[in-house]
């Protein structure tokens, strides 16, 4: 794996939704720590764990196809030295959809690493649509 | 809130799971931290924040009764000084059913308060059966 490093968590996030969005495969798992106790949950799969299993499922996502784009919102941040916690609200557009789909909520851990900020924990679920407030800027605890 | 202070994070994730159990609602919320950006999803649900949003959300789901015993497996354990995250499985066996449910993935994000550690993400989502190997063990960050 090439040693793209991100110097915050909002860095390694924002390189998670872009590969993402471009369905790049080696950008996908640059983002992610290269550590065996990294845990997928994509919305309604089963709990992945490990390099091997996580690759092949965005392998799969990927190689199904289907471009779109993915607006982050409402996202609730704590971080602490070595650890940042992200909860976001992910609203895909899907090409040759007219309507953007039902929100994923996502929990996203990232892990300070010698390489910068790793992700290690991925979990999305379907989030029924529901108004919520702005989340209040994030916490940074020292 | 009565001061319950949990040592370690291990001793909150306890806290929770029994509290799940009991249907003790004071049990749970001692258990979260006292902080307005802790974030519950339970599995299916939306996204909640805050202490009454999250809350609320306990209290209905013990009014609506129906013991349950949650057994917890395949714990992926990952901390550092001020955050911890446990990946767990879920296995609820409900009382009047035969057999237990399909388990539920839990990602359970710990803060290390003042106050000792609490809870402050807590997301589930039904996870398809999947065998998997047993998880290493616990990793420390220091």
């Amino acid at each position: 794996m090439t040693g793209k490093i991100f110097p915050t968590a909002q860095d390694a996030e924002n390189a998670f939704y872009e590969a993402l969005e471009r369905s790049d495969l080696e950008g996908m798992m640059a983002v992610w720590a290269e550590d065996e106790d990294i845990v997928c949950v994509h919305p309604g799969g089963p709990r992945l764990t490990g390099q091997d299993q996580v690759r092949e499922s965005w392998a799969r996502i990927f190689a199904a196809g289907g471009r779109a784009r993915v607006h982050i919102s409402q996202q609730v941040a704590i971080s602490a030295m070595m650890l940042a916690v992200h909860s976001v609200h992910e609203n895909f557009t899907v090409e040759g959809e007219a309507r953007p789909r039902a929100p994923i909520v996502a929990t996203n851990v990232y892990l300070r690493t010698a390489a910068g900020w790793r992700l290690i924990v991925h979990h999305g679920s379907p989030a029924p649509g529901t108004a919520e407030p702005p989340p209040p800027p994030p916490k940074i605890l020292h």
